[in-house]
């Protein structure tokens, strides 16, 4: 017997036959004999609908006001599976953000959650009921609703998993794991089995958008094993008789120590929409940097890779940074408007650039794979603008016309693609 | 400065615009000085396609989900009446059933108020807050949602009235005030200024459906002055300027000391839809009453009005009773299963008749009211099949078909009619 927490998105509980499906799902962990909470979204179109409503009353919202007209959504989605639940025989009770409790900051629209009391809920397994948690709320000190912000029922599953010891947490959504690279790009990708909670950051935040960062990040800091599968299996598929508790039919994010054999590197992750500043001729002086990037900060744009590079006369250095495509206008109006203070020569800004990562924990302990890299590139003729490396990564920015030879060859350079028997 | 609660139901508070007119009307009185407690119902149409999700979902529902999928109607109405308070610059918060708390009986989906905890809210009022209060829910002593059935917003009002010790309950709705009888019957029909609770008992069970019978009780037991007056009335209409926090501009249900003069006969009441069913020839013994409506109750026959008259023989009696005319068919299924316990002779049934009823508490006091009432029937040619009465109340069956001439010549001749100038 295990415990499990499983969590469904909008999508997987849209309208009424959805929700019979998901009912199903749990049934099936149920009759295996494990102990199952469930954590769901509101049904799909829901929340823009709610949210559409607060736009409509007030162009300033009172976000606390905006957090109890919002959370109703997943209000209405756990009543209504614990009815599905209960209609196939399997017992169940709905839990709001306040009954679990599930204590929160009072960030309202975007609160971080604090501590769960999973106390009730764990007495109720003792009676062999399945828990049907509104995902995405909580409540405040003050006894507010609030709620996490977009896709916080990700992060809701992962809390509720780590308060309840769950020995793994099923992310249902709409692909079957996570994959070596976007199969849509490159049809040889292969969906691992495992991944490091580290490597999946990695991926996560460069562009692979299968979990929030901040559920992984979360899931990481209470060890909370992560299974990414399909909502769109069937309930009863063959696949699933005589499953092991430890089997896996997704992709498990797990501590890189139950990763028996790591490859070096486990994944390509891309972004589009890169623009690439560079500030020529900057007096090379201490706080120079700051000087840059302390007004672009204060102006709310997201700025990613930096390079710094010493000009010939060795006085004056070229800055060069990166920024999504459509923080471009904006982060040069920033930079030009403090050219008296900064001093430099002269700005460039080329908007269609991309950056492609390699991404493995293996490279930690092996040389060489950055240069493999760079040499496999070189070999398809592609330049490299910007090169930023962390212990498991090495990113690259280069022409965005460029982004699917790339990672085709890095795909097939580094192994990864799928053999195909023959 | 008075200290106001503010009920809405549905209607009005239906989509954008009508919450800001909502919001408008909250407004006026707050900017006469008064506190003010509002209380909302789910906007109009939400709370049928929520307990159709429910239906669609499970054939049987379990009442406790039930309420938590019903009751997020209300919870999206607060939260936008809240917003379109403060964007309107009046400090207003909403208040969920368990967070006010609105503590209630278990019975869900028909659940009783027992407690209302309004500690947190009155302090509020000290800082000028509107308090915006969703109808209809509550909280059951093991923290699960509840909702009191079907028009229990009316009742959630009183209930706050009363806690907060309210000047009074202002009930908007489509009607502006309560009639001396139906005013698409008869055109000189009147609208009362003030009606004792008990007439408004009377009224209201007797077909006047402005408010729920449930919602004047409680009312009247605690002391509540309700008003009834119309959503449709412009927030800014030139009458309310300069009015006094006593000024009635619908109709105040209160208490009868409260009513200087009262009228022998206040209004005149009417329900189609009856039929009559009589027993003709059962043994005149001790206990045949029970045996007779005994098998009705169980069956759950709602039945009305009842007499019993002597045959000549002095052996057997007649009995004749009346229920509505769609439970006539299995309240005569019912009797006939009795038949060889009961004894009677012959089965008679009518299925078209009506009710019409003359209230006042002033009949108390006088004698011929009665008397008065079957005099203008017979000049008007119309036969009385059953007479009940009560202190306050006198009812009589008579066909279907004569409703309108009944109600009219009675309306005139209790000195109802309205004076037109001339």
């Amino acid at each position: 017997m295990a415990r499990l927490v499983m969590k469904f998105g909008g999508t997987s509980v849209g309208d009424i036959d959805r929700i019979r499906n998901v009912a199903a799902h749990v049934q099936r962990e149920v009759d295996a004999g494990h102990q199952v909470a469930v954590v769901v979204s509101a049904m799909s179109g829901e929340t823009n609908r709610l949210v559409g409503l607060t736009r409509d009353v007030a162009r300033l919202h009172d976000a606390r006001e905006y957090d109890v007209v919002v959370s109703a959504g997943e209000q209405v989605s756990v009543g209504l599976l614990a009815m599905a639940l209960q209609d196939v025989g399997v017992a169940a009770r709905s839990w709001l953000g306040w009954q679990i409790a599930m204590k929160t900051s009072d960030v309202h629209g975007a609160a971080r959650i604090e501590d769960v009391d999973v106390a009730a809920m764990e007495e109720q397994f003792g009676e062999g009921r399945v828990a049907v948690i509104a995902g995405f709320q909580g409540i405040s000190g003050n006894g507010r609703i609030t709620t996490l912000g977009r896709g916080g029922s990700d992060t809701s599953a992962v809390a509720v998993a780590a308060a309840l010891k769950a020995d793994r947490c099923d992310i249902y959504t709409d692909v079957d794991g996570v994959y070596t690279t976007d199969p849509r790009m490159v049809p040889a990708a292969q969906k691992m089995n495992r991944i490091s909670y580290e490597e999946m950051l990695e991926m996560a935040s460069l562009g692979a958008k299968v979990l929030q960062t901040r559920s992984v990040e979360l899931a990481m800091s209470h060890n909370v094993r992560l299974q990414v599968r399909s909502s769109f299996d069937a309930p009863d598929d063959a696949k699933f008789k005589n499953m092991a508790p430890d089997d896996i039919v997704g992709t498990l994010i797990c501590d890189e120590d139950e990763i028996m054999e790591h490859e070096i590197v486990s994944g390509i992750a891309y972004a589009r929409n890169e623009a690439k500043l560079t500030l020529l001729g900057v007096p090379d002086r201490p706080g120079i940097a700051a000087q840059i990037f302390g007004p672009l900060a204060d102006a709310a744009v997201n700025v990613d890779m930096i390079v710094q590079n010493m000009s010939p006369d060795g006085k004056t250095t070229d800055v060069t940074f990166t920024v999504s495509q459509d923080e471009l206008e904006r982060a040069v109006k920033v930079v030009e408007a403090e050219k008296v203070g900064l001093d430099y020569s002269q700005l460039q800004s080329a908007p269609e650039m991309a950056k492609i990562s390699i991404v493995g924990v293996g490279m930690r302990s092996h040389a060489g794979v950055a240069q493999k890299m760079f040499k496999v590139l070189a070999d398809q003729g592609i330049n490299i603008h910007v090169i930023s490396t962390s212990e498991i990564k090495i990113s690259v920015l280069i022409d965005a016309d460029y982004v699917e030879p790339a990672v085709r060859a890095l795909h097939a350079a580094y192994g990864l693609d799928e053999e195909v028997a023959g």
